[in-house]
């Protein structure tokens, strides 16, 4: 795919979807897991095409080495934590979180050539954060995600495997013009069917966009504590400092609130997107009000409803993604590009130069 | 595979069968669906490795457009109908029957881009006929089958998915010796071992044959009202106007009729088969009466009988095809042809010479 | 794959392990299946990537053929034996265990040219062997395996189909150091973690070696009448005498024999593979103690023990596969041996001296 190919989001501009190869850029920051899904039982994912181990030592640490053992290929998910070490589950050799092996109980000598390739792993926010390709490159922090674990915020999150390639969900969350269509009765938010002016804050993707008095849609209302039906002011912003990550904010106002009710909410939604194996991906989805201690009941309220929407979103993108695979056409059938597809052409743009960068192409 | 190789259908000839490559005129008429199948709830279905929406307009009008949105990719399949335009469920753009692009709700400017293959559809008897290849090749109506749909008939159908190729299924129904071997338990027709001799009656594979008085299969006793043992006369005439569809009629003379019974009765047998996907095919059954308004009683017997024959069909047809698919082998290991195979071989050069004419050879 | 690569065990070399391909010698004595699962209901195996029906005549001989029809490829193991042949589903086609058709009921003559490979098998054991590459080539005779139907012994067994290439089980079973790891908590023999020294005698991979006082496995406790706990001199004895299968001997020695007991017993393990498909295997396992007449609560409990280790095995091989079959990085990435190899290398030196003479390579 040519990069000038995308350049301009032209309306009705005739384009390939080279995208949805299996490509992705491997220096950068991608989600690994959710916090709490690291513990010291190991955990087997496919992240990049990769089988990767992710545990924590017995101190919390988390680690994340490649799943295959070097002597006879034994996925070290299915053996376990003692101490500092992962132990094969087959012939008991362990390993450091460098993959080094610290010891093969079959001999005396330990071979140099015993060893596993190891990856970075940070922890941000509510997930912990993997670098899959060169460590030397390493040149930037995850993105900044700490109000996920604010205490003045509530942060409500989930998980899906989805049977699709990443770059469907990418531009699913980045045009939220589909939710008036494909969530009509899930979000019943139908007013946001003119697309957002895109613009770029450096590397970040941008839009604002304000809407007029509406009730908003009522997965948020619990979590704001404002009735169903009534009027607000809305601003909504979008912000993707990486490819990995996403967010969507729904700036609330109430121009009458309750007596000492406050009139201004937030809730930040965030999209982390992480390719898996060839046509699937993970998706974590993030849920915050900037709204101390919500309770229980309004917490498992409001995640039904998200995820009763998120479910709709996974159904017709493991249907597109199914229809590619078996297509013969596959991804000849040439995409028309919207006006509404402005941040999803940046997208493509970005994810064309970073892999330029790492001497791969689409 | 050279034409040559399939001319003389001699016993004993060893034949490769490239005929299973999913190779099929496109430039004729196939079975899309049952009629009652079609309704303003669209039905996607895969007909010549191509993904279909089939649906009718709010006046009941068919159509049927490739099942991919130019936009991005949803399959309007898992949209709506609204009145004579089917809506994408994921944007909600609009498409008329011929594939056009009506509306494109998130903007104002609906682009000449946006724009969807359509295929012309048909309906005739009980079922509705799509042709996907060139519109402008079209030379013919679907074969005549009014009578499935004439009040002087009872007319039973049924429809499976088999996952073999449909030349596979084709080829079946086409020597009908194997009734004696495989349906042993559920035609209980042990006298038809005999192959008939096969004729052209210009582009329509024919035979007709005789048979001396023994007892009907009880799959049609119930139809014609014939205790099951009684012997009758028989004669078998078979017809196949084009590669979609082929007739089985059996003539019954009852020779000692009941009083006030009718001595002769016909079962019309009809076998679509339409291509779907790579070694994946549909079959559609009839099976008619020249009997006006068989009971619900009768009728629902019948359907159980053919049902448990044409079940072992099926269950036969994909252990071949999962042989096929799944041995190295595959197609080289080649087929010896027998004297039973007189309207088998004609249809390998019937589908030879119409993928010749397509520009395509097997 | 470079044979050279694969002479000498060296701690820590690094190889390729090119033997996971879908490779195996075709002239020599594999097994089929167990006795009893050949009967006149005809069965239908893959064998060496080929598709086998296996079945007995009337007299009680075993026979294989090539499981696909000539005339229309139909399965043969959906149809049935008459006396001395076995009749096609399809159309009644019958054949002789040579293969030949020796009657084509849809006509007067019987086609020559309607002939299917035919395969050598022998009963040996407890276990019916098939021999699919060069029937003039046949210089052996199966391996010695009569103990398995001696009545001084009692010999148990079992069935798995495994989703792994066969090498990978022709390994596990050679490296005996997995079990102090792997069946920890099924086979209780942690002793056993220093690999024997291995040496071949003729074509036969063998080796010794002895333990000190310990408990035996409990796992076949029951089988020499020890309770679980008492201390017992264990030589263990492996040979492989070829790729088909290996014998692993546990000879016990009970220094302090109850009065009226013996003081030497031995179970002898038998461990077959044969290849199926891409990615599969057979796996047959034989555990016989030189006890006769194992009483039936005795038998069973040893089966469910032996089981409930094996299903450690079938899953970690299984996981194994699907790391190379999913992992773009498949068998490339290097294999480090250690000591304990000694017996997996040397079948890969075996497997590769096959091939060589079979003019084939990995």
């Amino acid at each position: 795919m040519n990069v000038h190919d995308v350049i301009s989001p032209r309306n009705g501009q005739r384009i390939s979807n080279g995208m949805l190869q299996d490509n992705y850029p491997r220096n950068m920051w991608w989600v690994a897991a959710h916090r709490d899904e690291i513990t010291e039982k190991p955990l087997a994912r496919w992240l990049l095409e990769t089988p990767v181990v992710l545990y924590r030592l017995a101190d919390g640490t988390p680690a994340a080495l490649y799943d295959r053992c070097p002597h006879r290929w034994a996925p070290l998910s299915e053996g376990h934590v003692d101490g500092s070490k992962i132990v094969c589950p087959y012939h008991g050799m362990e390993f450091d979180t460098a993959g080094n092996c610290t010891k093969a109980p079959t001999q005396n000598m330990t071979p140099d050539t015993a060893q596993i390739p190891s990856y970075p792993v940070r922890e941000a926010g509510a997930f912990v954060w993997i670098w899959m390709g060169d460590p030397e490159a390493i040149n930037c922090d995850p993105p900044d995600v700490h109000y996920q674990t604010d205490p003045g915020w509530s942060f409500l999150s989930g998980y899906y495997q989805v049977d699709a390639n990443w770059v469907l969900i990418r531009e699913n969350v980045l045009d939220l013009t589909h939710i008036a269509f494909l969530h009509k009765n899930t979000f019943k938010q139908d007013d946001w069917v003119t697309p957002p002016e895109i613009y770029m804050d450096g590397e970040t993707v941008c839009y604002e966009q304000e809407f007029d008095l509406a009730p908003l849609s009522p997965l948020f209302c619990a979590g704001m504590g404002l009735p169903e039906d009534k009027p607000i002011k809305r601003k909504q912003i979008g912000r993707m400092p990486t490819l990995a990550i996403s967010f969507s904010d729904w700036n609330v106002h109430d121009p009458a609130p309750e007596p000492d009710r406050r009139s201004d909410f937030v809730m930040r939604g965030c999209h982390i997107v992480t390719p898996a194996q060839r046509g699937r991906a993970h998706y974590f989805w993030g849920a915050a009000f900037d709204v101390p201690g919500l309770s229980h009941d309004v917490a498992e309220k409001t995640k039904a409803g998200v995820i009763a929407a998120f479910d709709e979103d996974k159904h017709l993108l493991e249907k597109i993604q199914a229809q590619i695979s078996q297509d013969p056409r596959g991804m000849d059938y040439l995409e028309v590009t919207l006006g509404a597809d402005g941040a999803g052409v940046r997208v493509r743009q970005i994810l064309n130069k970073m892999l330029a960068a790492e001497g791969r192409s689409i």
